[in-house]
């Protein structure tokens, strides 16, 4: 390790040059990490869908050339000038999002949302100079979302990464950086289903499904998954999903259907797919006196969120959630505790594996719905 | 007692004849209390908001002949057949919604919408057999939400009345029936500030006001009343308010006068005014990442709550109240005691004082915005 600190790393990463184009593996300089910025080694990497909203670059600001990525797990090679709480050797997850400890929201026991350190999915650059750390012959390669994972090597800024139990495996751990997290933290740290209690979770995807395996660890007697898609329950029932609900199936309002099936509705709901009607749906779905619904899926810019005000007066209630409430420093080691405790099952999210070298397929199986979650792994 | 007890009673009582008519006191009977039911002597109710807007019915379904009140303090009289935990001598509140102790809702720790008594403001009858115990002449005068104080005897669901410490004097705490729980709860039980925390408060009725006590007693540092009306701002300061917003002096969102007031948004707010609007800047304005918001003031039939999903992704909470979350005949009585451990101040709220003759003059004073409270003595 001594032999690179202070040294550009010329690595293999995967670049994406143009939107939508498959990734091309180039070789890369990788800067030493700066101020308050540690580097490195990656040795997984899973493939989330955000990865692929911004690759595809539809809706969102197109930043390119772009090294994508932010599910996985490294050891650190080297740290900055101020790094204090990581060191050459640690392992870690990047996180997309940070916590720099001293903000109002690091400070509150109840937030996550740091102000110095929250997601920014423009940004392609390190906030301490605005330069890129990657580059090809000079040339800036752009950051995404401050981890860049689909590099032998990356920098990030120390507040966005969580030093775990060097005994987890970081083949399986690694998906913890984002989605799995999300989707479990709605659920215990949110929406906090008693045991005993009904669940709904809409959208049985890779955060629906950890929802869903947030309710079954809570000990939720009935876990109702709700998708559009038939072919997903089956899958679901490995992650405790009892009963399914297509929408398609009914023609009535997925929250009547519900609401008969629960005797007036559900404990709590979570809703992971970010489509509006979807929301309301999720929200109008609780129980009056006690329901709480909590929302997952991130929204589309102009989305609007309506309902009859008396569905709050007659006490549901209405939260958000980000990163599944999680701090990325301060809870993830605690949540691979978990895994390591046998208490969070990981093993059923990784449905696919590749080479860093074919990791386009990763893109294939996800574009496709066959994958929950592919593991690249750099080392091949 | 006894010499009535199973016995018709003929006393005083105010009725409303017509929508927005003045009440006329006439000698009502009173039959004896039925099945679960217990008949009490009123000694003082108090005017609320809410007997003003089913007694004008501009939006209300008007039933009429009725008795109006639910906010009182009295004694039993009498006990009807399966009454296990009141008896003659009892001092109690009658409260306008119920607990039957049995149904989901009351069997939750969280709710106390009981699916039995919850409140019904068309029922101008009794549960038990669908008729009215009051009449004149053997015609039926109608009850009003099961409780109909404006009279020296009025007949209850057991359910409806909450046994509180007979040495809580009845002319004070008679306001806990209704309105100043329900602000008060609002706060307390819903919205839950901690110490030092910023809380908003929009409308400064009695609700409201009652509100704000809550959050005084909870220690909040900054308490930021809303009102339209500056007049009500001076009072608002025995309350606790430190601060005061009209919505008129600006000329931009009120949400966004106090998220530059508090450098982001306040920590908890409250809305007691029910206008659809309000409702919208009382979420928008709480902090993200922690800030809680509660729904209390009823809205139109027609209002449709709109924001953008993205404020309840940044970790926002919303949720709405009825009876500030009390059950009334588990929890109310502890609300009695904190008044009488001087916690919770109720003398402040009274702003007025009438003998029962003078029953109009109440409505006189609310209808002109003079009072908060008017207490109404039954025994001249």
């Amino acid at each position: 390790m001594l032999s690179t600190s202070g040294q550009v790393i010329r690595c293999k990463a995967a670049v994406a040059w143009e939107a939508g184009k498959p990734l091309v593996i180039e070789e890369v300089e990788v800067a030493p990490p700066q101020k308050m910025e540690v580097r490195m080694k990656i040795l997984y990497t899973s493939l989330c869908r955000t990865d692929i909203h911004f690759w595809e670059a539809k809706s969102q600001n197109p930043v390119f050339p772009r090294i994508f990525g932010h599910e996985a797990g490294g050891i650190v090679e080297s740290v900055g000038e101020g790094v204090t709480e990581l060191a050459p050797g640690d392992h870690v997850l990047p996180v997309f999002t940070g916590e720099c400890k001293l903000c109002a929201h690091c400070k509150s026991q109840e937030s996550n949302m740091c102000d110095l350190l929250r997601i920014n999915t423009d940004r392609g650059v390190m906030i301490h100079d605005g330069k890129s750390r990657f580059s090809i012959n000079g040339k800036p390669i752009y950051h995404f979302v401050g981890t860049s994972t689909f590099s032998e090597y990356t920098v990030v800024h120390e507040g966005c990464a969580a030093k775990i139990n060097p005994l987890a495996p970081l083949d399986k751990v690694c998906v913890l950086s984002c989605g799995i997290s999300t989707g479990f933290g709605a659920t215990v740290n949110v929406a906090k289903p008693t045991k005993g209690s009904t669940v709904a979770v809409f959208g049985l995807g890779a955060v629906g499904l950890a929802a869903a395996e947030g309710a079954r660890v809570s000990g939720a007697s009935r876990i109702i998954g709700v998708d559009m898609n038939s072919n997903r329950f089956d899958q679901a029932k490995k992650f405790g999903v009892t009963e399914f609900v297509n929408p398609k199936d009914y023609n009535k309002p997925v929250q009547e259907v519900i609401a008969e099936m629960t005797g007036g509705g559900v404990d709590r709901s979570i809703e992971c797919t970010g489509n509006i009607d979807v929301m309301i749906s999720a929200f109008e779905c609780v129980h009056d006196g006690w329901g709480v619904a909590v929302l997952v899926g991130v929204p589309h810019k102009d989305a609007v969120f309506k309902t009859h005000p008396m569905n709050f007066l007659n006490e549901r209630t209405l939260k958000g959630t980000f990163f599944g409430n999680y701090k990325p420093r301060s809870d993830i080691p605690s949540v691979v505790e978990k895994y390591m405790n046998k208490e969070l099952e990981l093993e059923k999210f990784i449905t696919h594996q590749v080479p860093f070298s074919e990791i386009n397929k990763a893109f294939e199986y996800m574009l496709k719905g066959e994958s929950i979650r592919c593991i690249i792994s750099m080392e091949e």
